[in-house]
């Protein structure tokens, strides 16, 4: 059977991931993102009505016109998980494909939303859920089949998608970190991965997230981020003044993490913002996690200030507002606390936790800076970097070839520099460029069994 | 009574600390260190023979000559642990002065290791013990008293001394991390430094340890170290080949833990190394760890052989090595593994956990790298940076400056620039430069009270 | 006679430079400048309009209320140089003394229009011209003397002020680098400064310049710029598209070789920006340079616009546009055309030379990272750093103490961390903190002489 | 005619470059260099008697045994310059091939002097020197040919060799700068290249030196390191003691402007160190240069002592010492002067001038500073950087390529993390990875015409 890979998407950058698989007649699409930072650069960009082209033009989303050199019929997208450079191009590009959405349901849930919230194209796809460790039939051959394999990432709900051929298994590998107690969710599934990669005929090919390819060592275990946010938070026990924390909306663990040691130190959490909302709304509403029943969740203005005004009266020291703004975006929650144009006052003393990285990128490092600038002129004192990474480091690529032998290996999710560590990598395990290890590019496609 | 304060070592560099504080006609000298850095620079130099003027000249230990204008007594020397840089030059100065060496029991033994060392000077001074949360009265006045503060630091036995005095207390604030969960010993006394800054006159002096003034927000727990290292080695549980580890010798607390999942995974661990042994061994031997009864600890060449030759026997799979070398010593044992110097043989894919971190140094991270490349060359897959750090960083400060009150402060333990950050701390938080905040180098006198 | 510095601003800080000397009872106050980022980090603030005491409150301008406890008269306001952060808060602070501002005719140009800006209040004081190399009587003592030595600086017309005394020279040395080839006006004259350090009672005090203390080395001339200027656009003598240049509007020697040099590969240079005109047309209106005759300079926008819309017409590789946005400032002209914004358009293989350093501060390396990439997206190829400093290296420092062997050291123009490579240097050299080397902080009193 | 190429060392790492061009039957080797730091990391390792798959295996050389798999016969071997990255394993590899080795005559000079240093094997090779500009038949077809093209590097005698074949022109394009006032030799020739692009069928290969494919902007000219140098050597004419210099001893060009300048501030320059003497002795028997008749060259410890010595009996103020040691090698000159091993006392003050910038290497990057530190401890001013780099930054690649208008292009000269800065400029250039763009690494063979 013919196994070609297209690389439509995300093998020039980090963001707007999308790859398709062909084995035989049959297609399966592996993520739609977005590139949030293409359309950011410009002034006064609203997505949501725009045409795709355009936003094609921009770099925004994945250009998929290769996809017309694919000869065979889409069975099947599949978003790995939830996070918008996988997800944020759906609604601008699914409804050129008879196919469904195929996902676990939490990012189906996400993925919902973001066909809400389109303008220009509708919903034409239907929604179809897996869980991890389940497997689907693709196509009518009776030959391919679609399986789930849980991993772990700094979402609930993320998979690595697998597609078993007659040639050996094609393995997407975005994103993951190898997490063995991710405090919320089951572990990474490495024995089915090894199992995969003794089974029948291997894996025919690995596509690997190389996010963290040039990083030593092992990226830690969610546990060891709760582990430091709980020594921070615990630290803080006696301080009756203000206290405010932020983190990426849709980390639901950290979100919870958040929440349990707030009560811990005899504080109330309050998620504030839009996105804190949506997230954390899902997940409850699907069952993933159980917040305590008074836990306030407000995303539009008016019950933020709401929230806010009550806060303030009650005495903010007993709050623990959990609110949107890590990366010091000038629109969110935090920014406009350290701006006064909320009803939260920040005292000399009040303490600003960032459970999250600076995401390195020269205009986001110069937002983030303001974002503490403007905190310190308020008097607040300022704990970051309580975070883990979800993404793998050398020694979990290291481990992954190891488990699964790849017989071809394709890097992603970076540009060639942040592909350079992994190369090497490969390079020592044996893998030759050009033969075997396919460094590549937007819009290519590699015919690995003729 | 007059109070004055001699900035004798360490406040132009980390390394050979030493600080004197005049209470009346008392005198008490906190630390005598050795800073190593300017004895390496130089090919082939033996300190156990040299004599302490030339030591002095070569600026690697304290020049006391300012002791001279220093109208008193000196009634104890108090090192409060036992790192290099705070006992290191004790053998060389300490017989100058008819005083006790006066410490923790973990620290007393150590000291006594360097009188044992020394070849160029006898043992002149009693050694004196006192447990944290004790204090004894200085001079016959009885109107001074020393008090030992517990604090937590990446060694045992470590302590914050404090001089009673009629004008009020002064503090001396080397080394610590604000540890409430440390691991081994226990936490950090902020109770007792709170009331300290209450009660009678209040604090009069504080000198800190600004080794991390200038990074933001909190050290971390020992805590999460610990958890960040279980995270490594559990997630190494299936590998059945080759594992060393290397960390500081001196931090029993990591040493434990190392030995605790060395088990974990089942593993015997080894202690090698002529430091190991000596920390560790003191360690045991005084009762602060009790380690299983079948660790072995092996400090001398021969002995060393031995062991590893019998771990390459038995099979190294089953062993875990804890080895000097953390920051690439060329004669250190990890060092002489990577050049293949020893019985213990490398193999691709074998693993090697520095639960340490570079000191940023250019000569040290030009060593340190060459052991990693050395270590690749063998094949060895590389752990490193697991590690926390023993020094407060700003909001530790922050915090210190809250509970202490103190009337003057004096910024250690670093250079000009390393003090910036404490510096900008104290003016915002109403401290004057030249009047109650004091920028000061060695060899200096600073009259607090006339 | 007594002696008392004021070290009112831009002891913690670049930006806001204030500083008074009271010789007896006559004072003199050096610089009135203003911290632009402090303005800048607030939405919407317009300085014209502001009371001074609100600008105080943001840090913006020095907080001139320790002139309170200085016993005597200001005799004059004397800025060293043209730039913002020297004479930027002239209009806000110098009404409230009864002293003329005496500075050198370039300066003394940008003063006034500074005054013209000025909304709040009127220009109050008289307006002084003094040549480098002349001196005048302060007060009526006949004591004291200001004497102004010429140096060399990325502006124009740029002196120290010496004021002479019965105890001594006071040397105010900001800023300067040490540049014997300066492109535009004389060299700096060592010579001076090296009879200052020996005639009479030597120098009492040297206040200086830290801004590239912990640079090791020598700044270079404005010749190597030059040079290394004149290689890049001699490299694109045969490039038939468009070329764009931006530089420090005020930088005159800069923007002389930018023309110069543009002619030399047959283009016409044209000066486009509101401050392009403002620094250039007052060089040329005073003498200082002689632009070719049809060299056009256009500062507001419609003219800008017909500049460049004839420029287009024409054909832009017949053209420089020398612009502002050197740093990327989200309104200025280079980051206008960036965005497609103006006239001009620009195509594939452009190129874009910044003859500027970016500032590093996170703010505004993230706007300069984005006008890159703007120009990136338009094709455009970047050429930049083509600059050196206007602020002295270690080795300026070492020569400068050399020459004026100074009995007191005030380190200015950066805060503690900037100040450390020249406390270093001046310890080294035998100063001793505290007692002739005086770090110290904005709104402090120094008394030399009591 | 079928050609191919063989990516023979430096495809992975900077040094032991060698490439192998195959035009039908026809082989052309270039280069066959060292890389010395795989020697360096061991301890004691003689290269001169070490047999060539001793040093393959060390990763020193290159692993020429792809030429196996090469159909035809070596027709030449041709060094491109004289740097030991790429000539440095003549010795060891040269002698398999029945081949001549072809250079120009500096560099036939250098190779010279390998062949009688080694100890192994003996010099089986002829050399034949051909001039830049000059072209020679290669093979009996009649239809291939090698020319030679000038180009600019921090040795003199640099070439990029040219192989003209029926399908076009394969040009390597390793090392090069492109410099227009190359201070010593004639300027790069644009022209030629820009013929060649457009000649016949074009340019078929271009073979490209990344080293700084990652840095922007443009490469300034040995002008532009020339005037930086004379400003810097001019501002220490005053200085009355001793001042030293150092730099690559191969770089002839800077040799040249150091002995000028140091005449022209009043000192007698002296070259010591046996590179010293080899490189400038060998540019001037071949008339590449001509240094003033009293200008000594000491190669030998003996000479270099009697040297120093006479220079300190005289006052060293008189002289300029040009030595080796810029990169703080342990045994080298400069270094063996900061622990005071020679004749040569530094005092305070003395001035040390690096001309030449620290190769990024952490290894090497210690031992630098340490040097540095060492000279610090006798008093020593330091000035470094003066420096311009031999390699085409971002902008000379855009415009080779704009020149060649290359079919095919194949990053060199670094590893992938190195290579990525090019690729991305290819790719926006419209080159495509896997098609035109080949991104590749050692031991590999490329057919581009079957």
């Amino acid at each position: 059977m013919e196994i070609e890979i297209a690389t439509i998407g995300g093998y020039e950058e980090v963001g707007r991931q999308m790859t398709a698989v062909r084995a035989g007649t049959d297609i399966v699409i592996f993520d739609m993102g977005l590139n949030l930072s293409k359309v950011l650069i410009h002034d006064n960009v609203q997505t949501e009505g725009m045409h795709s082209l355009d936003l094609i033009d921009m770099g925004a989303i994945p250009d998929d016109r290769v996809m017309a050199d694919l000869e065979g019929d889409v069975q099947a997208i599949v978003p790995t998980h939830g996070h918008l450079d996988h997800i944020g191009a759906i609604s601008k590009l699914a409804h050129r494909y008879d196919a469904p959405v195929v996902s676990t349901p939490f990012t189906s849930a996400l993925v919902e939303e973001e066909f809400d919230d389109e303008e220009k194209f509708g919903d034409a796809n239907e929604l179809v859920t897996m869980d991890p460790g389940e497997s689907m039939s693709i196509g009518d051959t009776g030959q391919v089949e679609l399986e789930f394999v849980n991993v772990t990432h700094s979402i609930i709900g993320a998979i690595n998608p697998v597609l078993h051929t007659p040639e050996g298994a094609v393995v997407y590998g975005l994103d993951k970190r190898m997490d063995h107690t991710p405090v919320l969710g089951d572990p990474i599934d490495m024995e089915r991965f090894r199992e995969i990669g003794r089974e029948g005929e291997g894996v025919l090919c690995y596509i690997e997230d190389c996010t963290n390819a040039n990083k030593q060592g092992r990226t830690p275990s969610e546990s060891v981020a709760r582990e430091h946010l709980k020594d921070v938070m615990y630290s803080l026990e006696d301080y009756d003044g203000g206290i405010v924390a932020t983190t990426f909306s849709s980390h639901i663990a950290r979100v919870s993490s958040l929440v349990e040691f707030a009560k811990d130190i005899g504080r109330q959490p309050v998620l504030l913002g839009r996105s804190m909302e949506k997230y954390s709304g899902a997940a409850e509403r699907l069952g993933f996690i159980d917040f305590p029943d008074d836990l306030g969740m407000f995303g539009y203005r008016r019950s933020i200030d709401q929230s806010l005004e009550r806060i303030m009266e009650d005495g903010k020291e007993n709050f623990l507002p959990v609110v949107t703004g890590h990366q010091g975006e000038p629109r969110a929650m935090l920014t406009r606390m350290a701006r006064g144009e909320t009803n939260y006052t920040l005292d000399e003393g009040d303490k600003v936790i960032f459970s999250a990285r600076v995401i390195p990128e020269p205009t986001n490092e110069g937002q983030r800076y303001q974002a503490e600038k403007l905190l310190g002129m308020q008097g607040a004192r300022v704990y970051s970097d309580i975070h883990v990474s979800g993404h793998l480091c050398r020694e979990g690529h290291y481990q992954m070839l190891d488990a699964l032998q790849p017989q071809h290996v394709i890097p992603a999710h970076q540009n060639m520099s942040g592909f350079s560590g992994y190369v090497d990598l490969c390079q020592d395990e044996g893998y030759t460029l050009g033969r075997d290890l396919h460094v590549t590019s937007n819009g290519n496609l590699i015919q690995l069994v003729e």
